[in-house]
């Protein structure tokens, strides 16, 4: 189960699709083939699906106009060299911490940043943001009830969200332990979403065990997903999803799992109930059971 | 001749429907309807036209499926009897100024913030700041050019914008002479766009000649327009047009006319060459000779 497309997604996924297609053709004719394209598209959408069915669309379609397997290799390649500069840092960060999960934590939630559907031209600067921010700001959520389903898990599933942002998940990833962790990946390119190759370029191979979703979707479409994957999803003790595209298509999943994201739009912030720009470490469940967001208390 | 329709302005013509059906009707089912029914014009739309001729579409069916013919009457009304609040102020303002003239563009200028299009609850507050601001900077244009193609006018044409708006125009229309300055004003209801009812609102008849243009554009579509209207327009010694509407449907008229807006998206800042929130006192002729913005000197 996942969330719906609200109106207020529309003119959002048809800004999205321009930003997207400019930032992966300099040709004019494509842009307008493609806007053609999307605007019929939602107009014929079934609004019972999540956003992410669409934007996977749009890419699909972007990649057929400009007959690249992977328009955003070199953004993606750029975001995990300009997070992996980063990453003593981060490292030295979460040793000096007092609570080292919070930490780790915090910086998976500061990568989340890097989302091109959002803003596709994040700079070493924002990222230093972001992180600074992380660290200050409260974030809402219960840590402890975060720390006791941890204490008890013997294998989690992590679902990675971006590129770039999953050199942060590294550094939470190895605060969980790398023995218990399976980390998940797009099947395929779409957006700057991680892949496989990502997940190596973040040095998290040999590390973890990777496996992918076999889908094309910036977000997990359990429906979509291989056998191997969904079987894996529903016998983890724990899962960890990130972003807002693993949220959006899998908040309403009966099973346990925890969201790392930062609210970006507004549609988000009304479902959640938290302003736009918050850090969440949101418990599925409570959605699920009762149709509503979680109530998570102020950390 | 006008400007063309730019894919960036896609999105937020779509997010602008959103907003319109939103305002006039509480019925989920009418909001989607529009919606899809927009998506669909936008998949085919003409970009060679400019913006308005879709808010005329969008506005159009907004006032089907609400079964209204002016679904802005009760919020225009609002608008019409805030601004007039203001009127003793504004008139004050004007009188104290070391140019009156000046004070008069620029508080016609100010008037421009009410825009539904834009931003759908403006209240008083945002007008007094609107003032405060517009009195506060510089603003883009040369005022000497305006008047002295003033001191030549013996008639004068002057395109409203909104409701509420009017007010603001009626103390520089005071300022111009009002014997020689004729009003025109849309021919039919569309958004908070001011027509001849609203023109009385603000007490501008029995002041001024009152025209109306024939057409139920949000901007001034000659080719819609009236005849004795678009007469009119090419015998008058002046033309002065209120608005991003009136800009986006005159900018390349080939006759000399007198733009006074507030610049609210970015793409007509491309195309005008001024930061979104400047307030633009722009001369045609230039633009239209040249197909590129005027140069206008800072004030």
């Amino acid at each position: 189960m996942h969330m719906k497309t609200h109106l207020d997604c529309i003119p959002c996924l048809i800004r999205q699709a321009l930003n997207a297609v400019r930032m992966v053709s300099a040709d004019a004719v494509q842009h307008a083939s493609l806007m053609r394209q999307v605007l019929h598209w939602a107009g014929e959408m079934d609004l019972q699906q999540p956003p992410p069915v669409m934007a996977q669309r749009i890419h699909r379609q972007l990649r057929t106009i400009t007959r690249e397997e992977d328009p955003y290799r070199v953004a993606k390649a750029h975001q995990n060299h300009m997070a992996l500069r980063l990453l003593p840092e981060l490292r030295a960060q979460l040793e000096s911490a007092s609570d080292p999960l919070e930490q780790g934590v915090r910086l998976a939630i500061a990568g989340n940043v890097i989302d091109m559907g959002i803003n596709g031209h994040v700079t070493e600067a924002d990222l230093r943001q972001s992180v600074n921010q992380v660290l200050d700001d409260s974030f809402s959520g219960d840590l402890n009830v975060f720390r006791a389903a941890l204490s008890t898990a013997r294998n989690i599933l992590y679902l990675a969200d971006n590129a770039g942002e999953i050199v942060f998940d590294r550094v939470l990833i190895e605060q969980l332990g790398t023995e218990r962790v399976t980390l998940a990946v797009r099947g395929f390119p779409v957006l700057n979403d991680a892949t496989r190759e990502d997940a190596q370029s973040a040095g998290l191979h040999g590390m973890v065990e990777i496996i992918d979703n076999g889908s094309d979707a910036p977000g997990t479409l359990l429906e979509q997903c291989r056998e191997s994957f969904v079987r894996r999803f529903h016998q983890a003790d724990l899962v960890i999803a990130k972003g807002q595209g693993n949220f959006e298509t899998l908040s309403e999943e009966t099973r346990n799992i925890f969201f790392l994201f930062k609210v970006k739009c507004s549609v988000i912030a009304a479902h959640t109930g938290f302003p736009v720009g918050t850090h969440v470490l949101g418990q599925s469940g409570a959605m699920a059971s009762c149709g509503k967001p979680a109530v998570v208390s102020e950390m």
